[in-house]
């Protein structure tokens, strides 16, 4: 195999992701684009049957397609590799091509080790990061400029930490995580208790434990859990977006997805596999069951089930609010048809008046 | 007493909190945790009546519950403290017996401090703070690394500034502030004036004012007013949760509370204790009352008087809002009774013709 | 003229804003102030009719006042300047008056620069600046403390990037562009590809291209295109509020408007010269014409033809959005008609049976 980043030829690459190749498999790829702009030498893909006749059209030098694609559907000159999952053959070609970031081994001298951090091998501390006292960086994670490890904070192998990432003390994280800029991990939650006039803060003292393979967005909040012995829970493989807000005490279950914008109260419980659509929000000790999709822009008040998909404000299943959708675009005709028939009563009862005096 | 974070006597916990104690004065505690994993030696709390049945079971040493709580209700090997706000009261105990982090005082070498910067006693400014000229640090605040503290901005005591905060110049914040990471203070609002096809700058040069007692969460964002010798204005008292957008020339009266994603556009007033819950927003210049509650993801579009409950969008009060989701919900049985009339309609109308006929 | 920042006299400030002036241009103007609160000395400005009767009480030495305005609706001590856009004028003159922070020039000795980062001419680096290797700073930018600037990102001329900003590797900024503290630009895109149970993350590996004149708020977040030769666009003269998600692949047409918390989903385009309103949501791929405002709190289902004017959700036309709120007012009248007609119906048909009975 050729070094990172490629090129490689059509036959290693069709290895690589296990497809049926049809075509020269000593063709040699250099890059990735879209089916519509790719060049000779180019490899591109189709998931989506509705862009199939792009790849009667194409000028790449290969395209990914699906097994179940007919190879006149194919422009001529390019080589096909049929594969199960167009899309997940093509992130695995995109990670084997994208151009790699020169990943460097060392703590910068304008870094801050506290006394007692631990500093596991290949990590990379670029120039002021913050790694507290107690902390802990696994093997081959980068911590980036300016991001903020408090103390006794322990973070798993081959993290991204990027710059402008807060983890604060005592939060727990897997490997392979992927925390964005501005990520704040472990602030306190919102928690105040009634005291005449004003607010009691309520010391938030749990902490935060975030599992393996999670991706967290850009600008995203985890709070930590308020009582000790108590965490914010973020499972396995889950990925969450930009710009979410998760509060204290939530549990979010394995490969769940969160879209940004959304805001996860207080002890919120999502099973695994959940996925929570943009700008939704969630009432505070709700359980979501395991497979739920909940709909963009959804407001959710009380529990769901699993395997359903729910929608609406308040959130009910969407076959449901279709239909109250649909109920929502009749009211001009209802108020049309409520108007006829009260022109027709009214007929009627003249006419009953009529009948009446005739039948004196 | 004991020293900071425990272990402490029933006793002296009872003393602290104001409360009459039920058992032994000498019990030592040494934690506090949730009613249900309470194991001896912990002491936990119900301020909920329905979590009272977990009071008769718990394996905590001691239990805070309100005066109204019958002795049987408690698990007999438990003590109980009768106070008359167990959620208030456990807050203190919280604070009591939480492990505290150590407190340092001093400026790091690592930190950046103008030349006219002034720094209070008993400071703690962390490595790589900067500090601008002319800025003020109260006595006993601590300045997390990569803060950002700008020209002439002013800070009181005892304030927590998390790492990641900025703080804009001139920006004036009062005592026992605390300010979580990504917190911006003192950005431009968003205004611009037309200028042909374009947009031009209004330069925005007010300043922001926040009160004693006030906390603002992870990566929330509060705009400096448009216009000189104005300022957005935080009350005393004032809780703002993660995310929260409060836009230039806002004013938000003591004791008011802000939950995640809410955003408040420019020149909103808010009363004092208002509370505004997550994800609703304000269109500019409204006023909302002294002790008002807008719901979640409600959508303001006019003034709101005191102490009024609105929700829904456009707001309205929220016993209105709720009889408007019992007509939405009506639908379907609104549409079949409409259906249903019109049969019987027809019924009469075609009996009509009968009658008529007959009476010819 | 006087140096940055005033005072100008009144024949000055006309001469710059192109003003008909009504009044002594020798007199001397020191500040600028809201109509209500201004003092001799200050200047100030009415631009919406319904502030106009201020005009006739305000202490303002000088006002900017439309054209259109008569001479006696001005207080009488109060001088007029007379122009076609008095907000407009009003911008320029603040720009004039304000007073205007320093700027100085050089890198700071604790910034660091990549090995081949190249700094232009009148740049200001500011303490703890990270500028990677490979990237261009454009003359008389500022970059803030804490900035991070990435790996071959290219910044315009007179650019402000405030403390906390990130801008990833490879991003391409224009000239007089404005970031604000906490925005992050080139964050990885939200995409995965289904693997099993879990995900797999498709590596984004595109880039933003950002043009001339943009502004965007505190905490706000652009994501970089997923696919190699392709960028997130934000086009010359846009201008984005605070917290605002834009995905991947976005692309936003020259003097749109994003005002805060909006969220964009990947792949959208907006045309030129778009509003969207606060905490509007817009589904993936969508396109919005040139020239058309969506209103806050919409979310956008569908593509939106140029020149409209969109709201609700499913955002629909809003002269349809308001007859739909109407009709859903009408709902407590309709379910009374219905009750009404169904008794009058009921009535008819016990008549009816009496009629029948009568002519039997």
């Amino acid at each position: 195999m050729s070094a990172d980043g490629g090129p490689y030829t059509l036959a290693e690459i069709a290895e690589v992701i296990e497809a049926e190749l049809s075509g020269r498999g000593d063709l040699v790829i250099h890059g990735i684009a879209d089916i519509r702009d790719a060049k000779p030498g180019e490899i591109a893909f189709v998931a989506n049957p509705k862009y199939l006749k792009e790849a009667a059209q194409t000028k790449a030098s290969a395209v990914i397609v699906s097994k179940s694609v007919q190879a006149e559907r194919i422009s001529p000159g390019t080589a096909a590799l049929y594969v199960d999952d167009p899309y997940l053959a093509f992130a695995a070609v995109l990670s084997l091509l994208a151009p790699k970031r020169e990943k460097r081994v060392g703590v910068d001298s304008r870094a801050v080790l506290g006394d007692t951090a631990a500093i596991g091998e290949a990590v990379w501390v670029q120039p002021y990061a913050v790694i507290a006292d107690g902390a802990r960086i696994g093997r081959g994670t980068v911590v980036g400029s300016f991001a903020y490890i408090g103390e006794d904070a322990v973070i798993g192998e081959d993290c991204l930490i990027y710059p402008h990432v807060t983890i604060r003390e005592g939060s727990r994280i897997g490997s392979r995580v992927i925390l964005h800029s501005g990520v704040v991990i472990g602030s306190d939650g919102f928690g105040f208790a009634r005291e005449g006039a004003s607010y009691r803060k309520i010391p938030q003292v749990g902490t935060v434990l975030i599992g393996d393979d999670v991706e967290i967005g850009a600008n995203a909040a985890i709070d930590r859990a308020a009582m000790p012995n108590d965490a914010t829970v973020i499972g396995n493989g889950v990925k969450i977006d930009n710009l979410v807000q998760v509060g204290h005490n939530v549990k979010i279950g394995d490969n769940s997805l969160i879209v940004a914008l959304v805001g996860l109260s207080g002890s919120v419980e999502l099973g695994q596999n959940v996925t929570i659509a943009g700008q939704t929000g969630l009432a505070g000790h709700l359980r979501i069951g395991d497979n739920t999709v909940i709909a963009a822009r959804s407001g959710v008040t009380k529990d769901v089930p699993s395997n359903s998909y729910y929608s609406g404000f308040p959130a009910i299943k969407h076959s449901d609010d279709l239909k109250h959708q649909a109920y929502l675009r009749r009211m001009p005709r209802m108020a049309e048809e409520i108007r006829a028939l009260r022109k027709r009563v009214e007929e009627l009862e003249a006419d009953r008046g009529v009948s009446h005096s005739a039948q004196k």
